[in-house]
């Protein structure tokens, strides 16, 4: 079926600024056929807009789609996670009392290495799809496996699904079981050049599936293939992606296998490894960042290198509570990523709320107002889930708000309305919402309670993409 | 419809000690008319019941209710909420970065005085009844407000859904807002003993609802009031709640408010104000117990009385990380509370999840095995959730597990079973388990990742009263 043009009527709320929500009511977005916002209109209704909209865009009267939010519901933007390993998805919630460098020898590097039959990889990878769709997650920026095969089939099914996605092959030469490791930088390099062309042949816009450099992380990977990624990043342009300053005793492994004398680095900080491999650019993610110096700080800052707040799973794992404020007060742009399997929850709504949740531990012995800046408010961490992550991931001005020029990645979120008998529809999930309560309650009542029960359909680059039965 | 014998067929999960949870698979459970627990046998079917059970229950054939667990379902004992306020249930997720006092005066104090409108009353107290119901809480204790009728509402209402609970008319007479305080200790009495004598009328037996002494907390109590509440729960013997050393500024309020001159206490710590008021018993619920001195847990163990551990409330007001694995040690019974609304979540599952979270943050800067030492398991927090709540409201023995001589307050849980194809049905939530896993990797999964819609039946005393469609 041809895309038709779309008219979407109702309630908007999107991010101005990080602790800003903008709220268009009654409003009309228009989006085109190649899933382009073309018009906003504040105080505009289905009449207005075809009277004063449709002539413009020179749209047909009779072969436009009105999708109208109801009472209770509005349009949101679609998440974006940031960090998260696809593979891992069968474990969410399982790790025990462990903590990092256990938990990826017990519980992480057997599954992935389990995902080269191609069958699981098709049912895991299936359904990680599905269910981060289900959340309103419009963009995932994932790590797959060492194997090509099936690194190339995630980018497949995400293209199918239309899921926009960065995936990327996970390379990793050393510090690794011998089971599940890179036999040499060369073949690590030569395996993610081919998921690199497998997935430019599938996607030659790059318009929804893009490959992305993935060095796992700096212990598992030997000098001269860290150099070589950065090099290969370098003459690609690609995004990059890795983990940084997770955990004490993954930092400590850094400073061990790294001294200066290896890399050339200015010190032997976790950040000036990567820096000196040529891997902290504008285009890097870096996952978690919990426990780094103020210098590793100011040179993420300086490289202008982004960070992916993953706090499920630096709680889950014991990793940390990250500096949040401090991140931000720099300038350091930040995300959030559900980091499945360290992280529990394949939700970037519970990633915000328990962002907030971090934030007030942050802020807990810390006196007055020191304690009180630590807090992230509800309004800060959904601009972390949506405007913050499209800078993330490089789709800023793309995706993460409704603006004409931007794609239309979007969700249709509803609450649940309790009637005066005290009834409200099944699916309203538990958030409540009572008769007398305006918008400035609905949105923290959706972050504190809502789940995928609230996300009614999902768009992506205007696509329907998920709508809930 | 006259209540039929039951038969439970399939797996069953308890907890056997703090740290242990017990597995029944291919096991029955028959629940007599008055929903008693009559025999657990393990390595049964229908069939050996009806051949070695039933003639020794003198059960007949063909009159017995059967329910099957079916494949990734369990019975798990019903959730005990130890700490709730009914009244604030439409003020979930709305705090803004407000913490304990603040909060009271801007959003609990005008809720709780709206519900002496009737109509909202039932409105609201019908809603969180079901809510709660539908998450598996057997067992509520709740906080009313200071209006008699619709105390008596509530707990009207809890006796027609079903659902085990102590309810407690509020006393406040001092340090809280004009529209909302009682007139003087007198009068606040005599409202409680209202409210009492109508519980008690409803439901003579006090089989499933009981009325508790609530003190809402030190500070809005005068003396007189207190030692006459606690006075009253001597004569009594009925249960009492209220809370304790949630908040700094709060326990700096009662060291101000109650000075050993004013009190006869042996000293102005918090603990030691209720001691010499005469509730601190062994029949007493002391929600929160954060920042409890040394002296204070050693006081509140010597009288044996309970602690409501409310991880969601205290992360969300930014009140403290509870020293949950200090006052285990102690010898200090504990239960989980949701708190609702300084607790955002309806879900005593929710709850436990996040005491499990929040000890990994105490667990944080801690080194080595003292940081490990904090850590709840989450065979300690379904402990908490059942066992543990069945002792802090005086139901050990009672509730909380499937022995013989218990009454059946049970759940049946259903997680998501995925196929070959990455597909698994719509109801099973965000609990999706892959073919290869096993009930070690279930239970935690469930943990981390449940919500009502695992929740698949619920019954309390023998009586289904929550069924998901």
């Amino acid at each position: 079926m041809a895309p038709k043009n779309r008219l979407f009527l109702g309630s908007f709320v999107h991010s101005k600024a990080l602790d800003e929500l903008e709220y268009l009511h009654n409003a009309v977005v228009c989006v085109d056929t190649s899933g382009t916002i073309v018009a906003v209109e504040r105080e505009c209704d289905e009449a207005r807009a075809k009277e004063i909209l449709f002539p413009r865009l020179g749209w047909d009267m009779d072969d436009v789609e009105v999708v109208t939010a109801q009472k209770g519901q509005f349009f949101f933007p679609g998440f974006i996670d940031t960090h998260l390993h696809a593979p891992q998805y069968p474990n969410v919630g399982i790790f025990g009392n462990s903590t990092l460098l256990d938990w990826l020898n017990t519980y992480t590097f057997p599954i992935e290495a389990s995902l080269s039959d191609p069958a699981r990889a098709r049912q895991v990878y299936t359904r990680v799809i599905r269910k981060t769709l289900s959340h309103g997650t419009t963009c995932a920026a994932y790590y797959a496996t060492i194997d090509v095969p099936s690194t190339n089939l995630l980018a497949d099914l995400c293209l199918a699904a239309g899921q926009r996605a960065l995936v990327g092959r996970v390379c990793m030469d050393q510090f690794s079981p011998d089971y599940y490791r890179d036999s040499s930088p060369e073949s690590a390099l030569a395996a993610t050049c081919e998921s690199i062309a497998h997935i430019r042949r599938a996607d030659p816009s790059m318009s929804l599936v893009r490959p992305i450099i993935t060095p796992r992380f700096a212990p598992s990977c030997s000098v001269p293939l860290m150099r070589q990624l950065g090099q290969l990043a370098a003459e690609t342009q690609l995004p990059i992606q890795t983990h940084i300053s997770e955990n004490g005793a993954e930092i400590a492994t850094v400073k061990k296998l790294f001294p200066p004398s290896a890399t050339s680095a200015q010190d032997d900080s976790y950040a000036a490894v990567y820096d000196a491999m040529g891997l902290l650019t504008e285009r890097t993610i870096l996952a978690h960042a919990v426990h780094l110096t103020e210098a590793e700080a100011e040179l993420v800052a300086a490289r202008n290198a982004k960070v992916s707040h993953c706090p499920c799973s630096n709680t889950a794992l014991t990793s940390g509570a990250a500096r949040m404020r401090w991140l931000l007060d720099k300038g350091i742009v930040c995300g959030l990523g559900t980091d499945m399997s360290g992280g529990y929850s394949p939700s970037i709504l519970a990633a915000a709320r328990h962002a907030v949740l971090v934030s007030r531990h942050r802020a807990m012995g810390r006196p007055g107002a020191e304690g009180e800046r630590e807090k992230l408010s509800v309004e800060e961490v959904l601009f972390l889930a949506t405007r913050g992550g499209a800078q993330v991931v490089g789709l800023e001005g793309k995706v993460g708000g409704f603006e004409v020029g931007m794609e239309w990645d979007a969700q249709l979120v509803g609450l649940g309305m309790v009637d005066e008998e005290g009834n409200a529809e099944e699916d309203g999930g538990d958030v409540d919402v009572f008769g007398w309560q305006g918008w400035e309650d609905m949105i923290p009542k959706w972050v504190y309670n809502g789940d995928d029960r609230n996300t009614k359909k999902v768009w992506v680059k205007g696509r329907l993409v998920h709508e809930r039965k």
